[in-house]
């Protein structure tokens, strides 16, 4: 491969920081290689964001080498000597017989690296939350004598916390969030489509802020009356009226780093009810912000946010937020009564208020959230759109 | 769940006839039940398009129950009575304790779904190509008695002919899909950054066809000089230029239903290089169209490809394309030498043209492709963008 090093998201010495941090994971779990194939943790170990992850890939870490080696399809090798801090041959792009082979795929290579590293008798960590059952399988057919060890949530739980460098991405990715809520406020409309006020929002996402544009499309959501009391339908064909309410979750993206962020929008009037709702949910998250700082837990953040919205009238059963880094949700936190997880400097999270409920005989739902960061001495709210209903006139 | 069925993109009967087609495949394996958890295989047999997915759930399909049962976060249960077919007793909601939790999560309320419908000592299906080997583990210990069997691809095999009702739809996506590829031919202009002609070519997918919106952004591609040799890179922070070279890969959704397209832009006057590569392609794409029909094997198409793009004296080494419909690729079959997968009247591929090489001192890459329909005498092309290398003078 020719292609040339792009730029980086980040100095070499950030991704040999963060290896070193795995390293000294792969040392207390005694093991000698770790496989990754989750790949958000590819992305923060490596640099490489592209999307080939349709088929099999993997990154090995093992103590013995410095960089890490990344193995995938070899139409993808290009991309990865550009985009991945390493040299040229931590990059092992695998035969195209291997795709749609129903006998071996990429993970057969990927062993065979394994074997040619000498871990055939060793200590072989997979992240089994996320690889398949039927590949974590073939790890065990073919590395028989290997003692295999679970790291799931290993390196997430690494790269909970930022340095500067990230929070500085998570920052410009904020930015773009707020951009989009700016548009949506402009484009939620009587009489304008779904689908139309997404496309705005979802230009406004890419196009970015204070000229950084966005890196990718994070899934969004546009949840309109009749189905605010849904959490998760993207967009519908229906079209806005007087009277809707639309509870909107986006985020931008920035090399990965996303900083997502909800608000609520009532055209014409809100309900007494939505008001009241608004109100304490707000009253909640203020709560929750007042909370975070570097020594408290994921408990005392949630405590605090239930404590004030129950206080003011509003149950919410669903658990008020995690972690957020790469690809959105880092999945090894929650704001939830009970996670003891100790809030740490440089730790970020999307501290979520939305709420979806039973009231009198329909579904109803609210939200509003941030991006946070964590600091010594409190928090640091990075997503900074207006913090309020917007009610569409 | 007070919230009322939303419209359905597809008529009960469709949905039954899929689930006889679903349940004599479970009587052949001779299981009981199957657990399906890859989210295009839920849709395909409930309608159910939210993306909820980032936590547990599944849809269990059982000889004895008319209806699957979809076993989802509470707070999704909505999104489910509102988009699927099935009665709303057929859609359970798992508690927010399971959120977050590190000693059980949705698949323990899915397993005890599984024992309340008496399986505990029957044959269970899990598709143990996308399951997580962890939480396979846990269908293991729970169902100590089960014999678990891996389905992995059987639904999407059946997913594989398509109805009219659903080449319909493909035809829908479809019409986006070229809308995007003309948007295209607008806005890759030089001095325009790659990330705001995305912005552009993304709103028209999602602002749609023939009052058609898009209903999901698949995920798109723009690789640019000097990126040409990749293809997963989704678009950088670089601005267009005189001479540059723009491989774009989208597609426009229906309600699941993807049709995905690739075609090539030279800013300026193509090279000699890039010319010839486009002629001998196209000979390539349209003698794999001549070959499709019912009958035929993917084999024979990926031969008359190959043989006729390697008389004009290229050499592909990747597949030249695979089966589409829901979320894109369906992972059962492609179109490369040694597949004798049948064709069938209503299955729909993506032949695909794309072509990433290195050549002299660079590395090179080249895209050309349409969704197609296999007939019985022959071939449908659902795309009908300019089949042609796009000059931007």
């Amino acid at each position: 491969m020719m292609i040339s090093k792009g730029p980086q998201a980040f100095p070499r010495t950030e991704y040999l920081r963060r290896l070193a941090e795995v390293k000294s994971e792969i040392t207390r779990r005694d093991i000698d290689a770790l496989v990754v194939t989750n790949p958000s943790n590819i992305a923060y170990l490596t640099g490489y964001t592209a999307r080939s992850f349709s088929v099999p890939q993997g990154l090995v870490v093992s103590i013995q080498q410095e960089e890490p080696t990344i193995i995938l399809r070899k139409q993808d090798g290009p991309a990865a000597v550009h985009q991945t801090f390493m040299g040229r041959d931590k990059v092992i792009g695998y035969p195209e017989a291997l795709i749609g082979n129903p006998d071996k795929d990429g993970y057969d290579a990927l062993i065979d690296f394994l074997l040619e590293l000498g871990v055939a008798k060793r200590g072989v960590g997979l992240e089994l939350d996320h690889l398949p059952a039927r590949s974590a399988e073939k790890f065990k057919a073919l590395l028989p004598q290997a003692r295999i060890v679970d790291c799931a949530g290993a390196v997430t739980l690494i790269r909970m916390v930022k340095s500067d460098l990230e929070i500085s991405l998570m920052k410009e990715a904020a930015a773009i969030t707020d951009a989009g809520i700016i548009r949506a406020a402009e484009v939620i409309r009587p009489g304008v489509r779904e689908a139309d006020a997404m496309a705005e929002i979802v230009t406004t996402l890419l196009r970015g802020a204070n000229g950084k544009p966005g890196t990718w499309i994070a899934n969004p959501y546009l949840c309109v009356s009749p189905l605010i009391g849904t959490s998760h339908i993207p967009w519908t064909e229906n079209v806005l009226r007087d009277g809707s309410q639309a509870n909107v979750e986006i985020a931008g993206v920035r090399h990965g780093y996303t900083a997502p962020i909800s608000r609520t929008f009532s055209i014409g009037r809100p309900s007494d009810r939505l008001r009241r709702v608004h109100e304490a949910e707000v009253a909640g998250l203020e709560a929750g912000l007042a909370t975070v700082r570097a020594g408290r837990t994921c408990n005392d953040v949630a405590q605090a946010v239930y404590r004030t919205i129950e206080k003011l009238g509003v149950k919410k059963e669903s658990r008020c937020g995690y972690p957020v880094g790469i690809d959105w949700m880092e999945r090894v936190a929650s704001f939830k009564e009970g996670d003891m997880t100790v809030l740490k400097p440089n730790m970020t999270f999307h501290l979520h208020l939305g709420n979806w409920m039973i009231d009198g005989d329909e579904d109803f739902g609210y939200v509003i959230s941030e991006t946070l960061r964590v600091t010594e001495s409190g928090v640091e709210v990075l997503t900074s759109a207006p913090r309020k209903l917007f009610e569409i006139t």
